[in-house]
């Protein structure tokens, strides 16, 4: 790590829709902008452009709910098409309670609405999570890469909620050219003493981070993210799967 | 928020005692790498400076762990005097399992082993909590301001754990002079569309984006963020607190 991180928004890439694109959308909007792309800088991009791009997005008018998704829909007043897309992306329910879905999506995130979301998308649909966030983030890095003819990492973001905390930050649920962990066991602290259970999830900070420069309203899904050194450029280093509890140690299913 | 924020370490602090000055220790290693401390920026410090500052350690050899904590400490081989440290910090036990204990501070924060610590600590100490870590901020931003002329906030941060996901990444247990939330509800997407559920823990992101400079062993307890204007320099503005969930809207008690 260097001495200082810079976290530069990526503007001007318009509304973005499927077939688009990204790589070539993401790497003229930086040239735009006069962005210096250097080796191991990380872009980090939103989920929701990735999804868009993919063709992931439903026409609620041809949903049609179940009577469970009904039945909850009914008694929260919600949109029981996007309750039933919603249960259709959960491959488990964590909490179904008080209007609110926390549920475990096939890709093993754990999330409300299991990704489903209808902000910043035309009203007639909603936008799932991309098929595959990590094979996402590996197209992108391989394009990014070919582009720039430096090593890049990729972060696929997306806002989530957290149990016990208020509020959203931005995560990773796809990461690819970089480590998206870093394990400080067996490193010594400034005392000698062996770090023993340090393990920081700098994916989930670099998304962290981006989010600063792109706002929910701001029309920024694109971060260019500077000074880590983190980026690799090897496509096959990192998947934000790793940062996916194993059933078998999460304490909290 | 700007187009770029910045993430700057402030090196050279050195080690610190009990009743150390931290704002001046912060303010003259920020001058002395001739960092620009400007309108709106965020210091970012770590809960373990605070804590020795504020002489938040308490020594192994005089705690005498209840029967209890031997207990637990003989089944999972771990310190019995840290384990009772544990049990008195806590107000409540969330899991107590494979060895770890996840409990709820009387901050109200819920984290491993009740936030006592013993890396980057001498051997024969626990670092604690602050005892209010919002006032510690509170301290720190009146003093900042005062020596730099300019609205500025802070955040005390920590690295926490998560339920679901691997990793930790730096939260803010304490803060003063920014508003911790950026509430976007009534605001509208880029369809019009009012956003209906999105408060997004900025001082949570500010915290995560200042862990990539600080890293676990590296010495680099304070950051300084530029560039998110989030930095009111009002000490009242903004708590901590305020990004803890209720008990009564926390469905993972």
């Amino acid at each position: 790590m260097g001495a200082g991180v810079q976290v530069l928004a990526v503007p001007g890439l318009g509304e973005i829709a499927a077939g688009d694109d990204l790589i070539a959308l993401i790497a003229n909007a930086s040239s735009a902008a006069a962005l210096a792309v250097d080796g191991g800088d990380v872009f980090v991009v939103t989920q929701k452009i990735v999804s868009k791009a993919e063709g992931a997005l439903i026409e609620l008018a041809g949903v049609v709910p179940s009577e469970e998704a009904r039945r909850w829909a009914d008694h929260w007043q919600k949109d029981a098409r996007l309750i039933e897309l919603v249960l259709r992306q959960s491959v488990r329910i964590v909490r179904m309670e008080r209007g609110v879905i926390i549920s475990e999506t096939r890709h093993g995130l754990i999330c409300a609405n299991a990704g489903v979301d209808t902000s910043n998308v035309d009203g007639r649909f909603a936008a799932l999570l991309p098929a595959d966030p990590d094979a996402s983030a590996r197209s992108l890095c391989r394009g990014l890469v070919a582009r720039f003819s430096v090593p890049l990492g990729v972060v696929v973001s997306d806002t989530f909620g957290r149990p016990w905390r208020e509020g959203q930050v931005n995560v990773a649920i796809g990461a690819a050219g970089l480590m998206p962990m870093t394990d400080y066991r067996g490193q010594t602290d400034s005392f000698g003493r062996e770090l023993t259970a340090s393990a920081i999830a700098v994916a989930d900070e670099l998304a962290a981070a981006a989010e600063l420069v792109m706002g929910k309203t701001s029309r920024i899904p694109v971060a260019l993210v500077k000074g880590t050194g983190l980026g690799t450029g090897r496509e096959r280093d990192g998947s934000a799967r790793a940062l996916i509890r194993r059933a078998e140690e999460d304490m909290f299913r």
